[in-house]
């Protein structure tokens, strides 16, 4: 820009810095553009899509050297009459299309205005997401045919895109040619269309007929239990509107395993299942759409998480190979389709991306939890554990990412537990007992109130309370441990029965009563044995992870997933369901699998981000190292046979170690052995 | 290569003269590759596939310094032998993957062990095909799965293609991974995939369990009237089999404004077309495959040209636009598109291509023309014109080549001529008339005689004489022109009715009896006209383009399509159908659309090429071209009222030219104007 001509005008950017003259009468969103200020715009300029609202800031601002006045922005115009009067706008905004520099001027840039907006997540330790979508829209004023310039349709349709978006040698697909021509007419040759960008380049993938500003994505977790949407816009990246279903599989098969092996026993079973799952998205799209007051054919992009059995099933494989020795997946690297390919009934140009798979046993589930909780930037060595009939472990920081997977079973779900039950209303969720008395108190899911409190019998009157759920046998099982009910090699503490009523002999073993009603509410010896299992897998293998990382201790633990995020971390730890820490870097992350689909749905970058943090992940089989099957032994006992647990006994009051056979002949002889290493020796 | 060591030996490749030093037990082929020779492979050199033979040239070389024998190739092996035992070998060759060099050595390498081998095409001034398909078949031997290496059945594939084939990064169809694990596995982990590469990359697009050698696929030409279908070997270019089929679409309407007509009547009949044609296509191409003993599956690619409402229609697009001004093409590029998108029962993996369009009435198969011919590549200035119901008109060089249409109208096929028919045994299609009895001799499709020569009237009586067809009607017109029968401004001169009884008043009109049987074929005043009102839009449409062009005269002249290869280019020069040129530069190339189909199918740089050409390319309107009108009326006269034909005038005995009112007024005026500017002035 030509500096001190009285005609132009000192122009500032808030809060990019970014600054410049420019000639007086040159239109904001111009200014903004040449100096690569990230303005949104969907309409081009034209004063109807409201995208580039600025505020001018009033004041002399000495850092920038200049006095920046209302009167230095040209005066309200009709346009932006239009648009307020339409659609609203907050006081002091102005289009930035339209408003043009009548002198020095500092222009702020709110969030919402720019395309690469942040999307705020509710916890402080994890990145906002950076709003980057794969498709896009652009308003288009193409030329009309003439015949002295023979010309298809689709090729003004490009030069438009590339004289007023700066979009070269975007193709387009079929179904936007066929439709194309109406669309145009009908529109009076001013069109919207939908870009989706990818490796492959730029794609023309829906077009409308005149102006159109929002289209929507899905974000779908394929769980085996539950599919979860969430409906976002994809120009704002807020969620409008989530729903959950069940997986209508279930009717083949519980679980994973017995899904596979509904396949092995009924060829062609992986086709009924695959049929079931599509239409299930497509029922579930169609609700979330219907929540949010759009069409299913609104939505143009989807991206899908799930574990590798759920992966295959919805992309149509068959899983066979998953369910044995060496569960060797048919494609574990990402997938970019169309929805058509899967029979999703969403807009027919709408584009599908399936995050990548990690391994046989660890899915493209993992891989969103990797995306969301962003192990591989943190300094930190880190474990995450999402807890489900398998648990998928990630270990390892910026500099190195391991990721198993141990078969818990699916006792922390509640099965396999003699009470148990799934966390729905009536489940015992909390548990406390008194270390004096013996007592229990509980909570219910459904009610507020403490069972000792007054007005609890009330208040669960229509609820009852049938069971116990994940959440509440951890914590029953860890307060049994910290009052002295349970030993640490896991036995219920027969003796004592002298102290208090609820201990009940059942055979040779022992239980305890936890709550005397109809059904009466038990842990039995059985019961402990089952958490023990699980624990111990999962213990062992944070354990093996650690040993290839070649450490002893972890640095922070988050607990992804829904039993995750219900559990009580510090309950976790003192049942040894995951190695020592601070408890105040021990944290749950939520539903950080479909926090991550989002964000491969609202950041085109993370796509490719995740698929490089995939193929660097080091996969560590679980089943083919021989020490998994120590590390278990040494972690069936509570909180550990060996592990110090130094971090939660400055925080907890654990009960005196008592030392053990397994301790001596496992990780004590280590721990010996690792001693001959140290300078003294 | 380290030279003059003792253990190594020099080898030269004919014929690329590639010369090297290698260790002796080097294998012929890994040396052909380390030093780029084109030594076709689909097996990768396990002595399967037989593509790789070559052949010892023995002798001493003194340009080579080399004295070469057999002996300087290992032995005969026993995989060779195999080899040739079950699918024989000629004489001399060896398996280059196999043979070991133990000597100095000259090997030639065959055309038909070349990857990038030429297809010879029937024509000397075209140049031949070079073969390099988007499609190839590659045999991998896939690392198993390990546990130790969790690591997906895709993966391993791409890493194989990587590492056996230097293919990286290929991508893979949803319908390849759905069947690759079987795939894998019922192979011993050996398979044979097919790798299609185009701008966005390599993608495995099919997959076979075990060793595979051939695909095949479909160059189709789709007219109005016949889809004619190509089906080629994709590694030898080799044609196996042709054919050609009516095309449905026929019965919505006879020519191409009808089909339009049909959509605007009839909602929804643009769909009804598309879904006709398209099934057309799938039952020719199982009638090809049948024909050359494979399945419709082994296709794996299709490449389709046609003119543009037959283009928009098989890509179920609505041509309603093409029925009227401006003639807008919904999508005139290039279009790459699964046989899927399609409907086509063909390999579910197989790609289709469709040539772009040059302009709303010049369409794909004015492309193909344009492939096939080259004039882009010509120093001399060439007419290519294929004539139909509209002329498709290239004219140019390498610095510029235009294109226009002609509405020449169905004259030329037959329509519009009392005694017309399509070309089908029975017809007229070659005419002589005596210049001094009149009388005529001819010859009809389906018999070798002349209608003169013993034997006609019994080699024609199971055919009879039923119609003139487009050929003959031409040669039948200039012949009577050339006998004085008909005048230059196109009257049936009625006085000639004293010298010969063939001369019948109808009306205030004459016509000429060419057959006096039943029916009788005769040539009415009103069949002059048609003809003349067709020869001189095209005449018009032609001329037009050298104004444009800047030019008086063109070098060459190839007419294309059916007509164009049955007519006696003289005669069509005689008649004024195209500008005057040296008849020996005048020729017919065809089908010229058929075969660029088949060089955009067998060479994939081929279809960037037409790409750019047809980007290239200029595009005339004649509608909206004042000149056209005027060209067009000058063009009626025989062969036209003012253009000299000084060329042909040297080969044919043309009678003399009657000076018009239209001449004197028209190109005589400019003629004049053009004197004034010669040097001599």
């Amino acid at each position: 820009m030509p500096d001190g001509k009285t005609s132009d005008a000192l122009l500032v950017f808030t809060p990019s810095g970014r600054r410049g003259r420019f000639p007086v009468g040159t239109p904001i969103l111009t200014a903004a553009r040449s100096l690569g200020v990230d303005i949104d715009s969907v309409c081009g300029g034209r004063g109807i899509c409201g995208r580039c609202q600025v505020v001018l800031s009033e004041g002399e601002f000495a850092k920038h050297g200049l006095t920046s006045r209302a009167g230095h922005l040209s005066p309200w115009s009709a346009v932006e009459e239009r648009y307020r009067s339409k659609r609203g706008m907050k006081a002091g905004r102005r289009l930035s299309c339209t408003a043009t520099l009548q002198g020095d001027a500092v222009i702020d840039v709110p969030a919402d205005s720019q395309v690469h907006k942040q999307v705020v997540r509710k916890r402080a330790e994890v990145r906002a997401i950076e709003m980057n979508p794969a498709t896009r829209l652009h308003y288009l004023e193409v030329e009309e045919p003439d015949m002295h310039k023979p010309q298809g349709d689709l090729e003004r349709v490009q030069a438009a895109l590339a004289a007023q978006w700066g979009i070269e040698g975007a193709a387009a697909d079929l179904d936007v040619i066929r439709v194309l021509q109406a669309a145009l007419r009908k529109g009076g040759f001013r069109i919207t269309v939908a870009v989706h960008e990818d490796r492959a380049g730029p794609r023309i993938v829906a077009v409308w007929p005149d102006f159109r500003d929002r289209i929507y994505g899905l974000a779908i977790d394929v769980g085996s239990t539950t599919i979860a949407a969430h409906l976002c816009d994809l120009a704002s990246g807020e969620v409008v509107a989530s729903a959950g279903v069940m997986n209508p599989q279930i009717r083949f098969g519980e679980d994973l395993m017995s899904r596979v092996s509904y396949v092995l026993m009924n060829p062609g079973g992986d086709r009924e299942m695959t049929a079931a799952v599509r239409e299930a998205i497509s029922d579930l799209a169609a609700e979330v759409a219907a929540e949010a007051g759009i069409a299913p054919g609104d939505i143009l992009e989807a991206v899908f998480v799930g574990n590798p059995i759920m992966h295959h099933l919805l992309l149509g494989i068959d899983p066979s190979e998953l369910g044995g020795a060496p569960f060797a997946l048919a494609a574990g690297t990402a997938q970019s389709l169309r929805a058509s390919e899967l029979d999703l009934k969403l807009h027919p140009g709408a584009r599908v991306y399936v995050l990548p798979c990690i391994a046989g046993h660890v899915g493209a589930d993992t891989a969103a939890v990797a995306l969301s909780e962003t192990p591989y930037l943190s300094d930190e060595i880190a474990l995450i554990v999402d807890v489900g009939t398998n648990a998928e472990i990630l270990l390892g920081n910026r500099h190195r990412l391991l990721a198993a997977s141990s078969p818990t079973g699916p006792a922390f779900e509640g099965a396999q537990i003699s009470c148990g039950q799934r966390a729905a209303p009536g489940a015992i969720e909390r548990v406390r007992i008194d270390r004096e008395t013996l007592e229990p108190r509980f909570k219910v899911i459904g009610c507020d109130l403490w069972s000792n409190e007054p007005g609890f019998a009330q208040a669960v009157a229509g609820i009852g309370v049938t069971g116990i759920c994940g959440s509440g046998i951890i914590e029953a099982l860890a307060e049994m441990y910290l009052s002295g009910l349970i030993r640490a090699d896991g036995i219920v503490d027969g003796t004592k029965g002298a102290r208090t009523h609820r201990i009940a002999g059942e055979g040779r073993t022992f239980s305890y009563l936890l709550h005397d009603g109809d059904p009466a509410v038990r842990i039995t010896q059985g019961d402990v044995r089952a958490i023990q299992l699980a624990k111990g897998a999962l213990y062992a293998g944070a354990r093996l992870l650690m040993d290839h990382l070649g450490i002893d201790r972890v640095e922070r633990v988050t607990l992804a997933g829904a039993f995750g995020s219900h559990i009580d971390p510090v309950y976790a730890m003192v049942l040894g369901l995951i190695p020592d820490c601070d408890p105040a870097k021990v944290g749950s992350a939520g539903n950080a699998a479909g926090t991550g689909a989002r964000i491969a749905l609202l950041n085109t970058a993370a796509r490719a981000e995740i698929e490089d943090v995939v193929r660097r992940i080091e996969k560590i089989e679980t089943a083919v190292e021989p020490k998994f099957q120590e590390h278990f032994v040494g972690a069936m006992a509570i909180p550990h046979a060996t592990a110090p647990y130094t971090e939660l006994a400055k925080a907890v009051d654990l009960p005196p170690r008592e030392v053990t056979a397994a301790a001596e002949a496992g990780e004590g002889g280590r721990s010996r052995r690792r001693r001959r290493g140290t300078p003294a020796a």
